[in-house]
């Protein structure tokens, strides 16, 4: 069994509320110095395969089809 | 400038309906062998400062206050 790990994140300049939330909100627990702060997304996915080198071929295809909106996001796949 | 990375991922045990519903969503696409799916949460954030170590401090503070909720969440910190 395969365990692998799949990171979207928005791509640069596209706009995230949710990220500009969250860094004000940091600014008013105290926390001061925080700089830019961009939310995203992690998949753990297990794969009934022993074949890294396919699974990644898969794992790509799925992140186009489903997991990431590729027109303002980024994935990278790794494996755990 | 530091950059970190924060990944907050469910608890085992702890119930994941979205994780569920994008396990039966890859099936459904005809990926095969899909096991367990579990989605999570990625902050990318930058801090103005250059010791590592008190970041890490500050950026496990801000996990127990806002970004985790510890009751079902574990997190971990790491730095790009």
């Amino acid at each position: 069994m395969i365990k692998a790990r799949v990171t979207v994140t928005l791509k640069n300049g596209v706009l995230d509320p949710q990220g500009k939330a969250i860094e004000h909100a940091l600014g008013g627990l105290g926390f001061g110095g925080v700089g830019q702060v961009r939310q995203g997304k992690v998949f753990d996915i297990e794969l009934d395969s022993t074949d890294k080198a396919q699974a990644e071929i898969d794992l790509k295809a799925m992140c186009d089809k489903l997991l990431a909106n590729t027109v303002i996001e980024n994935y990278s796949v790794s494996f755990v």
